[in-house]
């Protein structure tokens, strides 16, 4: 594979691009804004791709958020999308268990190590489930808690699957009944792996750190459904009936967003360098991953030209 | 090296083996008691081995208590120690960062990642820290605790050293202090590394589990100052001046007890079956990590005969 191509300030360079594809898949955090500042010109950049009738779709890892959810971070950011256009992690994850794993009932109920965004796209496919933002577990683990997980009192017969995601109130008890469970034989799924967040301008725990504690203690990792898991390039597809081959992924990512783009085959991968990975990341020798967008930009706004 | 010998019920080789030694080191959780279970005839033997003229040492990797808690804990199960004949990982810890570490002040600030028997253990070796069990951070991450761990200024300039341990109070907004300070440049330490930690009959996500959000963040491993690490075996033979070839490791987990006594040379090492690991671990094939005891009997009450 060749060098990466750098589009910023490049007009012809970035006209040819723009004619590549019909389809553009985007990363959020990272590319679109970090946590709740927006970057310059990204709404812009947006009307400027709707304009040429392209396709545009928001596939994020974040799974704290729903879909809904998400629209409402937009809409408060300034800017315009649809419920259908956003693809997060949680979403993919309810979709695999309902539409692809069919447990069948009573033994199907989830274990939810997460938010809000992960309840709700569960309920929206009508999984069943226990944990995520129930009160009851967010609190410190007593004595009786111990005994209780051990002996299997505190744990629902049928919870069969354990789903895992970034969860700030993660917490010893969650942690105990979600290996607990793990230990009994539940299926292991995340909504996805990334191991920071990108938040203010630096970086904090991400789903994946969150997660680790039930990896380290159990020896086993969980299937994961976000970014770059194929699970959810065949999700978003099915649901968008898009031609791979004039399919952009643009993310801020190399392990996740633009390994995503390349293990689907898509016709090109934009990396910005607003997030996580720098230029030195993918140029050259680069990471050492072999990872190497088809194109990158210092920004996104830097497609308006 | 041979298979392991096994000594449950064989007088002649149960002689044999306490001849051999003059010093045993033994781990507590999973090999005298589980959780708040003390094993039958646990003060029998020890009290056999004292009248036979043996010293003892109990070494654990519980970071949790200090040694004059883990003094209490035996007392209340009725076993006679002294605070002396306990060696925890916290008080390991404690002394590798006042007398080995020994960063200048005032940068030699530790953030604790874990409960009340580290913040002893410092205390006690006059090593400042902060976290731990204050209550100020029990509490849920808020929005200004990203702005303000991200810009430095919910930070502590003087913390160089960042020491994490199990912490039944695990929380984000932690995790989230800790992972900063790693980011800044900490020395990132660990009491230990074990993933499970043995209660009720059962196990539980320990120190290695805790610690690993921030691993999988950081992207690096701390330095363990728990078994099996040798830098716990120097300081325990600098406090008790033992000879190696006259000294047996008893233990009930492979990859931290043994492993500690077979790479710290001793001349023996016992595998209990009360605890973690079963006989199918180490004979044979076992579980490929070729770490085998040289003896091994179904509890330690069967060192009585």
């Amino acid at each position: 594979m060749g060098e990466p191509r750098y589009l910023s300030g490049d007009q012809p360079a970035i006209e040819e691009f723009l004619a590549k594809f019909d389809t553009f898949l985007f990363d959020c955090d990272g590319v679109l804004w970090s946590g709740d500042h927006i970057f310059p010109r990204t709404a812009e950049t947006l009307e400027m791709l709707r304009s040429k009738g392209k396709q545009l779709v928001f596939v994020t890892n974040n799974s704290t958020k729903s879909r809904a959810d998400y629209k409402k971070k937009f809409d408060k950011l300034g800017v315009p999308v649809t419920v259908d256009e956003v693809f997060g992690s949680a979403y993919s994850a309810a979709v695999y268990i309902a539409r692809i794993l069919k447990l069948p009932a009573p033994k199907n109920k989830v274990f939810v190590l997460g938010e809000s965004g992960i309840e709700e796209e569960l309920r929206a496919e009508n999984v069943p489930f226990i944990g995520g933002t129930d009160a009851s577990l967010r609190r410190d683990i007593e004595p009786e808690d111990f005994t209780n997980i051990a002996d299997g009192s505190a744990l629902d017969p049928d919870v069969g699957i354990v789903l895992a995601g970034l969860d700030f109130h993660v917490n010893y008890l969650k942690l105990a009944h979600a290996f607990g469970y793990l230990k009994r034989g539940a299926t292991f799924l995340a909504t996805n792996t990334d191991s920071t967040l990108p938040m203010a301008h630096t970086l904090f725990p991400g789903a994946g750190s969150i997660e680790a504690p039930l990896v380290t203690a159990s020896g086993k990792s969980p299937l994961a459904l976000g970014k770059p898991s194929q699970a959810m390039m065949d999700a978003v597809e099915g649901k968008f009936k898009f031609d791979r081959s004039r399919t952009c992924m643009i993310g801020d990512r190399l392990n996740t967003d633009i390994r995503f783009g390349i293990e689907g085959q898509l016709g090109g991968t934009l990396a910005v360098l607003s997030g996580v990975n720098k230029k030195e990341d993918f140029l050259g020798e680069g990471d050492g991953t072999g990872v190497k967008p088809a194109f990158y930009a210092d920004k996104l706004g830097d497609l308006l030209g």
